[in-house]
Formats: C-alpha cells, sequence, structure tokens
C-alpha cells in the first residue's frame, strides 16, 4: 500500500506533534507565527538574526495599495461575499510573474550568477563589482533587463532598500547575494548608462535566498507576505467598500465598439 | 470622477506609508508580520499581550498535516509546477465550511450568544454556566450542534484548548467569548448527555474574537495561518513529493462502473 | 485497499471510454461540447429538444461585458500572464452568490416550492397563479425576496424571458419549474405592488430544473457558460487590453485617509 | 476620464447585444454554446466545418478520467461544499503546464516551425516530411522534446488521432499545423530511434491552430473543455463521493519521519 511520507507533523489521540516538537507544550505561546514560518519551509528553526530579516522581508512585502491583486480580492468578494477564501485565492493568484515577480527573480538570478561562478567568492567590494560588472555586461548583451533594477515610482532610491541592507548588518545575515546585488547597483550606470535605484521587493528575494531559504520558494514567501495585505484589503472592503463603486465605473466609462 | 478612499497605505517617490507610518522609516525591523496582519485587520497595533495570544492561534491553526487542502495544493503544483500561486491558490479555496470552518463558526456563535443577552455579562463561573446552559439547550432543541464541540481525533481533550487558555490568562485576554465556551464545555455534558471537549480551532476563534478581531474575518485569520502551512507542504513537495505517487494510487484503484 | 468508484470513463492503451462509449469511434465528431456537458452531469443523453434548449441557457448566461468576475480575470491576466488557468480561475471565483446567483436560487427556490406541494400540480394557469400566490405571499411576510424577479436593467421586461419561454414551448420542454415562475411573474404585482419582470438569468434557472438538471449544479452551469464569456475577454485582453489601463486609473484616484 | 473599449456586447434597458448580434432575437436558440465559445475568441463565427472540429476537439479534451485536476476538484467541494466555484477553480487551476500543457505547447512549437520557415509551406508529404526532419533533429540537439510526440498509456497510438485528421479531412480544415504534425510523426522513427504515437491532446492542438485561433488561447480551450468534465466530476462527487474515502486513505498511509 502507498505510503505517504512527511516530516511536517502529525497527531494522535492524546497530542499533535509539528517539526519535531509538542505543539501545545512547546510552541503555542513560545514561537512566533513568522518563525514557525521559516522553519515549515526551511525544516530548521531560524536565528534571531535571521528571524529579524525574515519578519522585516514579509513586512516589506505585505502590501503595495490598490495592486491588481487586491482589486481583484475586493471584486470577488462583492461577488462572493459568503466565500472569504475565495476572494483571498483571487487575490493569491494575481501574485504572478509581472507584479510579484521581483522578488523570486532577483532572487534567482543572483542565485544563478553566484552559483556559475567558478572558485571562491569575491572578499571585498572591488571584487563583487568585477563580478557584477560581468553578470550585468551579459545580461544586457542577452537582450535581458537585471530583475530588481528600477522601479517605477521610486526612481532615486526605494526607501526600503537601504533599511534592509542595514538590517542585514546588524544581525550579521548579508550574504553573496546582498553583496552581488549592492554591487549591481553600483556598477550597472557605467554598464547600462542610466542610474538604476534596487528595487525594495528585489532586495527583499537577495535577502531571503541569503537566508538559505529555497529559490523556488521565493515566490512563495511574497504571497504569505501577501496574504496579510490582502485580509487588510479585504477586512476595509467590509467596513468601506469600493467594489461595487470600482465596477459601477468600470460599467459607464465602457466604450463599446461593434466588431468589425 | 470616482475616488476609491483607502487607510493601509500610499507610496510617493521618496516614501511608502504603511498604517500611518514610514514603512522604511519605522516599520522594517521594528514590527513583526503577525503584529502587522493584526494591525492591517483591526487598524490598530496589538498590545504585547494580544499579540502573544494572536499568535498562538495563528501557530495554533497552521497546520494540520495532509488534509484535503494540504493534498489538492501539492496535486496542482505537480500540475502547474511554474505557478506556485496557482497551488498555494488551490489550496487555500479548500478553507471552506467544512474542515475550516469551526474558527469562524465558534467565534460567530459565540458573539451571537453574547450579543443576544440584554444587560450585563455574567460576573463569574456559575452566571457563565447559566448563559451556556441556555445557548447549549436552545441550540440542541432547534436540531443544531454547537460549533467547536467535539474533535474527531482528540475525544478526550485537544491539547491546545488548555493552552490556549493559560495563554489567556497569562495576558488577560480572557474575555466573554472565551468565557462562555469554556462554560458551554463544563455544562454541556448535562444537557447533551455526552461529555466533549473543547475544540482547540474552536478555542481559536473565541481567542480571536476576544482580541476584538471582526467575526467576518475570522476564517481569513484561519486562511492567512493556513498560508504558512501549505508552504511547508509545497517546500515538502518539492524536496520529497508525494502527489505523483497520490495520482497513480487513486489510477490504480479506480473501480470503472458502466453508466447504467 | 481503498477502490474509487467512477462512471464518467475508463481507458486503456487502446481505447478510451467516455459516458459508457467509445470517445474516439463514437463520440468525436458525432456529439458536441454542450451534448457532452449535460450528459456528464445528468448521465444521460439529452433529446434533440433538451439539448436546444440547454444550448439557449448557455449561450444566455456565457456573458454579461465587465462584470466584477471579468474585470477580475483580465487583472489576474496582466498580473500573472504566463499562467491562464489562474485568471480563468480568477473570473470563476466571482461566480458566486451576488451576480451569479440567481440562476441557482431561482432553480432551488421554485424547486423547493414545487416539492413541498402535496397533491397534484396544477393543471393550468388558473391553478399555476393560485400557488404562485401562496408562494410570493409567504415569502414577502417571512422578510424576503423572490429570486428573479427583477432586473437593475431591464426594467421593463429581461429580453431573453419571452425567447427562453418560446423556446420551451417549440421544445416541449415546459415543466413545472417555468410554469410557476411564469405565474410568479403573473401575480406577483398584486401581492408585492409592483410590477418586476421575470429575470432571464432566473428563467434559465428554472429551465435548467425543468430539464431535470441537479439544483445543487445550477452554479456549476452557470460557470460552465461564463467560462466561455471570460475567454472572450481574456482573448479581448491580449489583443486590446484595458488591465493596466484599469490599474492606473485605480491608483491615480486612490483617496489615502490616514486612519484615525 | 477614461474608457474602457470592448467588442463582446453591450446592452441597454431593452436588449442585450453579443457580438454584433441581439442576444435574445438572433442567438438564444440558433447558435449553440461551443459556436459562441469560438465566436467569443475569434471574434468570428466558425464555418459548419470548422465547428464540426471545435466541437470533436473540446469533446476529446474534457475528461481524463481521475487526474490531480478532478482531484482536487472533488476535495475541494468536500472541504467547500456551499462554494462550488472553488471547487471548479480549484480543478482550473490544476490545468497548467505539467498535464494539460500538451496542447498547448504542440500548437505553439507547430506554429513556431512554420512560423520561422522562409518561403511557401510544402505541397505535398515529401515537403512536410523535409521540414518534420529539420525540425526533429533541431528539437533533439537542443535537448529539447517535441511536444505532443508519445503518449504513457497509448503507447500504440493515441485512438483520438486518427478520428481528428479524419473530421479534418472531412471537413477541410486540415491546415499546416496538422500537416507537420503528420509529418513529424512520419519522421520520428529515424531520428529519435523510437516510434512514438502522436498524442491526441497535441493533435487537438494542431487542430485549433488550424482554425486560426490563437495559440495564446490554446489552454484556455482545453480548459473549457476541462471545466465540463470537472461539472462531472462534481456531480457524481455529489451523487457518489471518493473525496472523504481519498483524505482518509491519505491519512491513514502517512508515514510520519520525524524531521533529521
Amino acid at each position: 500500500m502507498s505510503e505517504y511520507p512527511t516530516s511536517i507533523g502529525t497527531s494522535d489521540e492524546h497530542s499533535i506533534t509539528l517539526l519535531g516538537h509538542d505543539l501545545a507544550g512547546e510552541l503555542l505561546g513560545e514561537v512566533g507565527f513568522a518563525e514557525l514560518a521559516f522553519w515549515l519551509v526551511a525544516m530548521r528553526r531560524p536565528t534571531p538574526g535571521e528571524l529579524r530579516m525574515f519578519e522585516a522581508v514579509l513586512v516589506a512585502l505585505a502590501d503595495h495599495g490598490f495592486t491588481p491583486t487586491a482589486i481583484a480580492a475586493r471584486l470577488t468578494l462583492l461577488s462572493a461575499p459568503d466565500a472569504l477564501q475565495g476572494a483571498l485565492a483571487a487575490g493569491v493568484l494575481g501574485g504572478g510573474s509581472r507584479f510579484l515577480g521581483v522578488t523570486e527573480d532577483a532572487g534567482r538570478f543572483l542565485a544563478s550568477a553566484i552559483g556559475r561562478r567558478d572558485g571562491a567568492l569575491p572578499a571585498d567590494d572591488a571584487g563583487w563589482d568585477e563580478l557584477a560588472r560581468e553578470v550585468v555586461a551579459e545580461t544586457k548583451s542577452a537582450g535581458r533587463f537585471v530583475p530588481g533594477l528600477g522601479h517605477p515610482v521610486h526612481k532615486a532610491g526605494d526607501p526600503r532598500t537601504p533599511v534592509i541592507y542595514r538590517i542585514a548588518d546588524e544581525e550579521r545575515v548579508r550574504g553573496p547575494h546582498l553583496e552581488l546585488f549592492a554591487a549591481i547597483g553600483r556598477v550597472s550606470p557605467e554598464i547600462l548608462g542610466r542610474t538604476l535605484p534596487l528595487n525594495g521587493a528585489g532586495v527583499c528575494g537577495a535577502a531571503l535566498a541569503d537566508l538559505n531559504l529555497p529559490v523556488e520558494l521565493l515566490r512563495g514567501f511574497a504571497l504569505l507576505a501577501r496574504t496579510a495585505g490582502l485580509l487588510g484589503h479585504l477586512a476595509e472592503e467590509l467596513r468601506r467598500p469600493i467594489g461595487m463603486q470600482l465596477y459601477d465605473a468600470v460599467d459607464r466609462s465602457t466604450l463599446y465598439l461593434p466588431p468589425g
């Protein structure tokens, strides 16, 4: 008979085990939710410094105003008010490549560049700058863009970026991904001919990768963060709805062009 | 022109404001993720005691093994491996009334019973027991069940329940919902003729209601918690998959009955 | 070992069986898609008359312009362009009680009223009118509304309604649900004091119930119909997008009210 | 003020226009559902021959037994029984690259090969075979697989394939995609060293492309088809459920491996 292995947890009549611990006796009231989320994915507990960074990343990514994601969630709550899980899922489904992708894309890009490098990693800024120049030039000549460089609004600098780097230094979790990304920020003007800020959500991807979290799950962490933001939007939709108003605005502004 | 009001946040070229604060300057590295989630819904910051309870509730609800939710998420990741948001959403969609409903149902039930009561709330256990007897008897004679009473596995007692109550006492967040639910647990044997434990997920609903979180969003918090559990399952599916094995097991065990 | 029974179909190395027939040899090119959809749910083939009505219902329900459903689907395609199934799913999730519910609600309402009646069904309009008066009066005094009565736009009459009834007569599939709904339309002015048209989507619910399709699946047929409409919207979004424009419009029209 | 253009339809108090026609007066009872679906995407009505092929494709793709998609939908219905749209959406979300992708992948592959070719298309089988050899050899040397070649079950031949080709000949809708795919089937043994059948779902992709339907929407048609199959599964789940049984089977067969 098939057996389905899992290491997440188990339970019996008297106890619930989660990640190898007694949920009720050891975890409740002792372990925070973000710490548990990290632990569930990484299968290890974060150090205090790693946890502070992880929480900062989730806070940085939690909300971004009336994104297509938040709008879709609110419209779905309007349409299916008795199925909150549907409204939340509709919002989660907007967490794809276009707007939520930069955290994952930057993380993967940096991990790939680091992984492809032979030999030791650079030991100082000059070394990182050299690697960064190769990476940016190679990306440019392949006709591609460096994910995480640039921001549509924060053109002079994303306010989240220096704070993430500061926390990384304070908690000693500044690793190769953050180093390479900072170097890319330093050198890209000379190669691309324009100064582009490091996108805060991209920095979050580098930070998560430096916490040794799997790159395949980076989008998942952005989605976990955004789930909190979506709950905020759904709560606000219940207090002060915009869904019907938006629907009406689109309806009134529809321009019907008969098919040719 | 339509205006869409929001109090969650805003941003401009130089700053990001979230819940009235400068995200980068005041929140990153200073506010935890669960604290932010609470704040986003309640539009107020939790006290330290409220936060400890809130984190405990999220940890208590985060995972429940190979639930239909977790299985659906894993199967969807197998089928659509390049759209993690789809796998997560498929898991979220299982967060409906049947298995994830007890947190919301218990919270609403208790809130409704408390809301319908004229006059002051009971001041001691005897008073709560009296209210509980009315509520249980009324529910029974209406042919309905008290949500949150009973557990399919933890028949002698849900291990999460006493810990949630202990934390409530420690942090002084034990309010009318938790009081009424405890009283229901005490008196229901005499009315129903059987001893049923207080379901831990139901206790979580009472605890969230005692944090003054809106009952319409209780399911949302269970879903936020479960999102972390789902990420754990998706991470495990990438490390040690069961999706294909499960699909094959169902396929091999299909009994085709030609339509009559 | 568990066995999972199904009567939908099976396959082996050389053949595929669907609904008891050889898919390739008997169904492809011989059975239409709507016919198959009916057959898959009802486990019987529709008669030609039933099929014509079923196709008309699906066509009637397929699209409704820039509904919250269509908008959410388009916004999700914008955000996650490489996961079309996510955009479609986001649209499907809007198919809940508020805007898509009337087909199911009317069908259930009529089925319930008919099911509760003792004795033979009415034999003429006068008999149906009498039953209709009871039903409308009872609903009104319970403080509820008759689902399917009224339409926000087509106040003088929903253009789909008389056509569905005509097809029902032509194909001899006018049964008790359609009869009762027509009677409700006739008598409700005298009881409610206002003339409300029979909503076309509600008439579709009555028509589906008269095809003996299960009331629990009525929403499913509305969703199947709407899936075609959503594909039309997604195709148009790829040709002439509105998603980004809508996002920008909401963004520009956001009124930030700092939390009090 | 923003205007949102659409050519799908419009409505006013007295009429509903869909695709340039009066829905009630011209389409209901006159146009079939699959015909409408084609029309909504292609913005033109299919000829009778095109429609017969389109219906055959949808029928060919509608169901595939207990796929991960169907299982996820059934588990979600079990968990959230009052939100049918959630169960349907969960099934739709399984329509990603792994199992449902071959229709789109084959269509895109063939379209790309045809599009890259300079000059006139081949005029006979020998010409198509020559193009096919180039394409297969190029794909092989790039370390990739030809999508749509091979089937895990129908190793000696997919029974749907010859029927789709026969209908294509009968209805004169056999175009370059179907020609190229047939040629690939003929020549690939000599290049790959093994005989692989043309996957029926892949042939469907070629057939849809030969109907001039946009390759970006091929997955959407597979999803539309599968929606009918999912409704069949959900109807069967209501009549003879397997969801709880499957959940129990996984639960009983869980092998807990404490984290190392």
